[in-house]
């Protein structure tokens, strides 16, 4: 088993499509061997960039992100595209972002195109994305994208792990901007105006400047605006050179990437932590001990923080 | 101590406004005192109905919940009111629910109303409005009104506890009614289709019963629709008598509320099982260990997976 598992680790990291295929699955899937694999791949990560693209469903993410890939792809640079929809909480595989673009790139070995749903929980859809951008890391993807839609909570944990991260905002979409206002001010690192033909783009513009000076610069840095015609390729040649000023910035301003990076792995590291702990315990119960205990929480002849004693004492952690 | 969280309970029980209002912003904090006060006042909860009201920003929820919690007054019964905002994880206090029904019901000391906002992590936001759900449980309410915006994972968290579940939708909302589907299938017992005079709302209607056609059957219950228009509160006495039909049934059909709520239990047991083998953790690690692990890991010098089992070593649980 760990013969194969290294072969498949080379094989990765020879950018073999299907054995990166193969991976995403088994970490979506929770397999044990992902682990095994990742553990394997990670001496060889760090060296992707890693962009999060996030924005409310109908702001044009996908083709934004496919112009950018296309973009990095004419300037020689190997890319991995991870769309995740962490919206469908319950319906199983994803159809997002295998699309018309790929149609487009199917012929180019170097654009990887993979979608992503939650299975299960959604700390766990977080997780397996930053686990399938290491592997795409791992596989020589200098450039790996991370769409996903919204900018709630779970949307926020998944661009968690982009080094600079992209907020598509469309004008016409009423008084959203003010709804999404706090979310949005603490991720994003560049908006972006996308649809920037729309006949409202201009006061939206004005809108989302007024709101942008009040905005705290961070590291020399205050979030700038780009207008986009993602249809058109317009603006998209400004927005991958904003990228890259946000990242030279990142390493003036003393290793914000770094940093970021940091606090990426604090936080996996306390999810990792506290699955291990859980898994510990379960294996300490028996089969049904758990939902035992709720019936009885629910029948009120337990308080639930007594019932916690008890399971934890039959784990012998107490 | 003790007796201070006895006669604090007992005043909550006695339906005191203050110390009600003292509770929920314990548990918002996450002060110890919280889980002795919910502890003490756990074996008094389980009378209250709880109905989960969820629905996009904009869909008329807030009016709805107002019109509905008037009529259960005016039926006699003692309400309480929380609306929750899970799509603000930075901001601090909320001002949702404290709007116009505010001086709607002011003078009336049976409507308990209190908006909820994230305070740390989501999970958190959902652990506390059950908690404050079973404040107002002990204090009285008979019915429990959980407002919450929006249809993502973090709303079916919080309305998990339910008894009854609403999702509001209206009509005129282009594609948004694709787009919800999947998670919205499952958490609805009940839809309604409010703002039901607008133009398109005959043609929403026919969409919204063609999908919710292929719904199979729970317990014999298939979700039905409700066209209501909260503000001029039409509609909503049929909507009332709908959330009455669905707990006869619930009971008819073998106990699905009481099934329900062994469910979200099993669910808190399992969240309040990681946050005590979290505080064990910290207990024993030096404070800044996780973050020098998460440098080290940044940095490639160090797999995730041995930092974790470095970490369990030192808490002396590996």
């Amino acid at each position: 088993m760990l013969a194969t598992v290294n072969s498949w680790a080379e094989q990765i990291r020879a950018g073999d499509i299907r054995a990166i295929s193969k991976a995403i699955t088994a970490i979506e899937d929770e397999r044990p061997e992902a682990e095994r694999l990742v553990r394997e791949l990670f001496p060889h990560t760090g060296g992707g960039v890693i962009i999060g693209v996030t924005g409310a469903p109908g702001t044009g993410k996908s083709t934004l992100v496919d112009r950018l890939a296309a973009r990095y792809r004419r300037s020689g640079q190997t890319v991995g595209i991870i769309a995740v929809d962490p919206t469908s909480p319950f319906s199983g595989g994803a159809v997002l972002g295998d699309r018309v673009r790929m149609q487009g790139h199917a012929s180019d070995a170097d654009i990887f195109i993979r979608s992503m749903a939650t299975r299960g929980s959604l700390g766990g859809l977080a997780e397996a994305t930053a686990d399938a951008a290491l592997v795409l890391d791992a596989a020589g993807k200098q450039v790996i994208l991370i769409e996903t839609v919204g900018v709630g909570q779970a949307e926020v944990d998944i661009v968690r792990l982009a080094d600079c991260t992209l907020v598509v905002l469309v004008p016409g979409m009423g008084d959203d901007v003010q709804n999404l206002k706090a979310g949005v001010m603490e991720i994003a690192d560049i908006f972006v105006l996308n649809k920037a033909d729309h006949p409202a783009a201009d006061r939206f513009e004005r809108q989302l400047l007024a709101m942008l000076e009040i905005v705290p610069e961070r590291d020399g840095w205050r979030p700038p605006l780009v207008r986009t015609i993602a249809t058109e390729d317009k603006g998209t040649g400004e927005l991958a050179g904003m990228i890259e000023r946000f990242g030279s910035n990142a390493e003036l301003a003393g290793g914000r990437r770094s940093r970021r990076r940091i606090e990426h792995w604090e936080y996996r590291l306390l999810g990792l932590l506290r699955k291990r702990l859980m898994s510990r315990v379960s294996r300490h119960l028996e089969p049904g001990q758990i939902e035992a205990m709720a019936v009885a929480v629910a029948g009120r002849e337990k308080d639930p923080f007594t019932a916690i004693d008890e399971l934890l004492e039959k784990a012998e952690l107490k």
